[in-house]
């Protein structure tokens, strides 16, 4: 995710990182070649009776952004939807931690077991959604006493949640928690498993693959026909306003792409590994640790993963 | 559903399957025949001060496009829903084998016994919502002691819930698990009953039929009449701008026709199949089962059902 | 509610019942009589320096479009949320009903008078909601024991909701039903007040009267000065183009004044009729009664009501 | 609120109450003289050079009926959530009073104790969001014991709801009441706190002014400088379609100025007075009482407030 | 946030304050300047067969304003959250302060000590949120005893729910509260820990930069090029329909941009100062002090911060 100090309006304009324009730089520059046969092309072609016009490529241009606005809602609910479930992942875990730390028969130590158990958790929610090997983060951060049932367990961000669980039910029968007191923090185990569901969910259902192969389509098949309608009547002003046009067009596109799959470390995609070290500061320093991780920085091009 | 590898930008121009050009190809074809006709009737109709021109089409053209922008919001909604049901069936189904897994006095093959009514439950689901017939499953999938009480009840879905529900009153009764832990597990309970309430008021109760029936007559209208209205302009041009126009408009109707009824096996309806036996992988996993029934790849279309 | 078997594209394009066409066949009838008119009277009137132009109307007919788009928004919206309520009575109900056969204590001939009263209360709300009698259907529902608590009460359906409510409260206090399971049954009782509410509201507040009124106010103005527009550019195809753009605008705008008030039973209501039988299919088929209501089935013109 | 029987579709376009026809016909009368401003000063200021043409003006004129449509919606959510909450308080003092009532240790005059309590909380919130004077309803509403407590503290409403809460302690110690029935009950004493803060939000933070003044300014430079836009072309006409425009323009932008704040007593405000009163009536009937208080109805012009 | 009274319709559209025109003025000057380089270079340019139409410029506006719309409701959705947020703040303090006033054996100075944390919490938000130094309104705020444990912690805010924690802990570690209440207070401390959370995601995670970006782009150079596009057309009046379409377009991006960030200061902020002292005056009349603060009033230019 692109994270940027307040830029001047003027120098904000020529921004190059944390567009998608690098991204659609090549089909521009396509675009521009359509121009220049256009209006090397015109005089030849429009004697064969051979002509397009721009009303009709009004309506159809309207009508595509219309149908790309539908596009970048759908793709954009996915994203702000995406980030609400990592935001109640911070919630959760600091209600769950919060609550433990309230019942008085629990020690120091089990606070720490239990700690880790939320922080392998959410790492693991984290590799799982970018498919990255999990492994080395789950030996660091579980207790060790769990290492044996989650380390080569096929699933294991569920299984760390049965393993939260299970640690519940054990403080429950030795006395430590009333059945009360364990139906308030049993829900927010549910919660969990509900963000854990949700982030699967967007993760493996894309939009109907049909919504992104039709606007793909005719947002491509528009900008190529775009400079011979626009040539008739623009002349040497085509590339100009047919490459204004379509830099609309396919970035929009572009970018509505992208923010369908929001869990990658593109520009615009959520910054997991932030998001992780965060809940970890938030968690350690309610235990009372002083030497907390340091947040994640933005690199040189204000990336932040 | 269909799930594709990601493609690069130009080959997913030409991309076949996925989109729902199948269904439109026979209309598309109308309407080049419809061109052909404009092109070589104009020079006689337009005699008789027949003509129509392509201002009044932009108007109803954009028109149809902001109400075909409705109801695509509406039949994607539908979808989504779907998607979300079926997301919390694995969360609720997650959440009940975990809660009776932390109980202490139940036994292993209890917890099979409760599992394999949960899997009956998505299972039934599913055949409910595709009427396809259900007994195979159920008899594969129910525990023994529950094959009377399920198999030949006219609501088999509404009845494994009660059976569920039965389940978890004997283990209350028989000292199990106590009136607050019943509580929080019913709370999920009745979480089942609600995802079967809405995946049956969506498989039921279309949207309004005026809608579709309005939106489908203006759309053919429209593109019928598109060629005559361009044709004094564009001449020769006429079929390339025509199709593209109605390709637009023809393919966003048919899907958004297609998206309405999400419970189907076409290529952009859920993939129902793939959601159970998902299910089915995570609480068997939960369970400790070695043997994980294999997830569901996509066949050679890239379709998953 | 119009509830079709799935037609072929071509065949639905001629389709009578089930549109709002009926409603709205005298309106496009004088918009034929003003296409007529415009084309007779066009050679005379525009030597008087009367004509009218299709750009202003292509603007105002696109702020149109946009306008009607938010007001089918608004009424689909509150269709919706209707389907939505009583999608909710049927899983409350369930629950219910499910939440009490769990109990040991309780005896099968209280069940069903629980069971009489849940019945009574959709039955009653359906009758509410239509404003037609609803005495008979309460007499023929209600368990004999509380027939005279409801019968001549001035609104029998909160009446309903505080028999049960006394019922449950009964069963607490006889010991049958310990507080806490009090309390997750009075959860969904809580619920029925809620369906009971948000019902009242929709049909008791309608959308803001404005907002129909300028709509309907400027789709009719639109409607009838358009073929003065047209007439100068399309002569003869006026009456044509004129009629296919009204049938767009007025149908939307008909549709979406029948969808405001989602409760009565016209073709795009809701089949309140059929639900309430759903409803006693499934919690009689819960009871293991063997002899089950028929749901209702559409009539010739394929409502269901 | 208007609340208005059905009208036939002709008589409703020249209803004259109920549309903010009023509001907005003095600028209207301001655009009439500026489309004879044009007409007639066309001839002399067009040698000047002068000229605007209506391309421009559709490019306007969309744009502004999109962002009007962005302000019609955000306003109209405003009047539909302040609907739900008023609703939602509805729901909840009867959901209130029937747990109240089933409470086996409650005497008769203790129900009524916290029937007015309840009565007097709707109507002080009514008082409270319409800045009238709330000590006659209190002082009328309130049981006798607890004048001392609410009549002459700052913040009535708020000191309604922290007696309801007192009540229900003293219940509860002394021992009517158990917690678990405590608890859910005191659920819905949160969510009367909802309501409370809902309402007050809606009522002290407006859409930001920002939004209004751009809009504003732009319908009226819009509606203003169209004539002389519309004048080069429709001549003798332009007044009827200037004027045909601007009413769109005009009557949504008020529309939308008065539904930004619903809890006046405009035509298209809420009606809390009638609220208030079915509130009251439910309560009464469940009761038991005979004399119910009369609905209230829409008075000559079908103004309910 | 601007507070204004009402204000007469003619005397608005020349309101200064309050619009976002004092962000924008600079830019509209650039376009005025523009229009005039576009006048007196016509002559000159069009003669190298340099000129734009007002055609594809129509196509583009209406793009670019189908895409400003969607912008400003993401950015006024989290404007509105926002504001749902502090809202809940408000009602959730007050439903915890109810809460614990109506428990038997809590003193007077544990109920003022218990506020004193509640309005530490609301305050050091408010300076998490703007990055203002927080020591001086915890020490003001916080009771003595709780001194030591938040002054110097590195996230205060978090801190102070902690404690919280631990003071109901505390209460029913002393048997004041039993575990069923203590569940119902506790809900609400994790009600404060999703209003912590939810504000730190609106104010962390910002709308994707290539969203701001490209319509930052496309916006500024649309107005750019306009009065070279109407120039042929308009002549003269090129100037006051070129800052009339800027004026439009440049004020909505630049409130788009200020509303994405609904924590600040500027006049379409939220006023969380004036929220903050508004749930202090209401958390001190439940306690009832006599001596309540000032509501804070907008300033001379009615901006309340």
């Amino acid at each position: 995710m692109i994270v940027r100090p307040h830029q001047h309006w003027f120098i904000r304009l020529f921004d190059w990182h944390g567009s998608v324009l690098s991204n659609i730089v090549f089909r521009l520059s396509l675009n521009l070649l359509m121009s220049l046969i256009a209006i090397f092309g015109y005089p030849w072609y429009s004697t064969l009776g051979i002509h397009l016009t721009t009303a009709p490529f009004s309506l159809v241009g309207v009508s595509i952004a219309i149908f790309l606005g539908f596009r970048n809602n759908a793709s954009y609910a996915r994203f702000i939807e995406a980030r609400h479930l990592w935001g109640n992942l911070h919630i959760t875990e600091r209600s769950l931690l919060r609550q433990i730390k309230s019942i008085r028969g629990i020690r120091e130590e089990q606070v720490r077991e239990f700690t880790g158990l939320l922080l392998a958790f959410s790492w693991s929610l984290k590799h799982r959604l970018r498919k990255t090997p999990v492994q080395a983060d789950l030996q660091r951060l579980l207790p060790d006493n769990w290492h044996s049932a989650v380390l080569n367990h096929p699933m294991p961000t569920s299984q760390v949640l049965l393993c939260l669980s299970t640690w519940l039910a054990q403080r429950r029968d030795e006395g430590d928690i009333s059945d009360i007191i364990w139906q308030s923090i049993d829900e927010n185990l549910n919660q969990l498993s509900t963000i854990l569901g949700g982030c699967d969910r967007i993760a493996n259902t894309p939009i109907p693959f049909a919504y992104s192969l039709i606007l793909h389509r005719t947002v491509y098949l528009f900008c190529t026909l775009l400079p011979f309608a626009l040539v008739a009547d623009l002349h040497l002003m085509t590339p100009l306003v047919s490459m204004f046009i379509s830099y609309t067009f396919l970035s929009l596109e572009a970018l509505a792409e992208e923010l369908e799959h929001p869990f990658g470390t593109a520009p615009n995609h959520l910054p997991l590994d932030a998001l992780c070290v965060n809940i970890a500061r938030d968690l350690k320093a309610m235990n009372g640790e002083r030497s907390l991780p340091e947040p994640l920085e933005p690199d040189a091009h204000f990336n932040l993963t």
